[in-house]
């Protein structure tokens, strides 16, 4: 339970609190939490997904948190009052260029609940059309269509490290596609 | 490339930095960054792997970020110097009161590149032998042995939402057991 807080950061992207809680047991302490939004990452499938081999638009993406590209499905924060499969929708225009006819919820996953209050939904969508890619200034990404294949492959052998696309691709694979 | 880098805050757990950056088009910015050494997670298998439906001790903890509860598999940060295996062992210790006689990586993921430079090491872990548990005072966990068809079912109807646990588990799924 929250006893108090105190905003110790507020930037582009990270607003930094610290709360003095009460824990389950009644003690109190201070807590460090990055508060975010929350956000929405979609798997862009561009062939059937009923196929052998669905083709899925990767993007290759600079990130310098990680010291440079990381192989990612398109994803963003959710803009004030935005609904998760709509900013969905928006980032798959934004970051892959393009609009679908379907997206659908996978799950919705807390990235790293030690310190950020940050929930990820997971879509995947079907039935795409080319639209224009408008990315943000400090946004570089590349799209990469590969077969879902390759994108397995890559997860197993640890190409593909990216928390969100992992977690998305391994549950659309063995919850979805399996069925 | 890293231009100039402020430190605005220093915590038990949160480091946050911003970085004056050189971006891939040589245009320069400013980056917010949570800095963190990394961590470690494992897959505690309390029963031969090979069975026909594995115990997998899973740990019950309040997360206050995330204003309750939640499902998550021990895992922990490295200590300065840790190696990521010796992490994990330490935390079965700590938080699952287990040994194993085998633990062996899964992989490594990013949990949310977009703000910190996070990566948490997965590993799996048989050959388990009961020792002494030893929390954090802010650590409320409890174990719970659950087969895996059932953390399967969890992390497919959205019960299981910690981003590590469901990487660790499905991965552990679609490829180790899997073989």
């Amino acid at each position: 339970m929250q006893l108090a807080t105190h905003r110790m950061y507020s930037g582009k992207v990270v607003r930094l609190d610290v709360d003095t809680v009460r824990f389950p047991d009644g003690s109190t302490g201070e807590l460090e939490l990055i508060r975010h939004p929350g956000a929405a990452a979609v798997i862009p499938c561009a062939s059937d997904p009923g196929g052998p081999d669905p083709t899925i638009l990767m993007i290759r993406q600079f990130r310098y948190a990680t010291g440079g590209d990381l192989w990612e499905i398109p994803a963003g924060t959710l803009a004030p009052g935005e609904a998760p499969e709509a900013c969905a929708r928006r980032e798959l225009l934004e970051e892959a260029g393009v609009t679908a006819e379907r997206v659908e919820r996978l799950t919705s996953i807390w990235t790293t609940p030690g310190f950020t209050d940050e929930l990820i939904h997971l879509f995947w969508a079907t039935g795409l059309t080319v639209g224009a890619a408008a990315r943000e200034p400090d946004e570089f990404i590349e799209v990469v269509p590969r077969p879902l294949s390759q994108v397995w492959s890559g997860i197993r052998d640890g190409e593909i490290r990216d928390a969100k696309t992992v977690a998305a691709i391994l549950y659309m694979a063995g919850f979805v596609l399996a069925k």
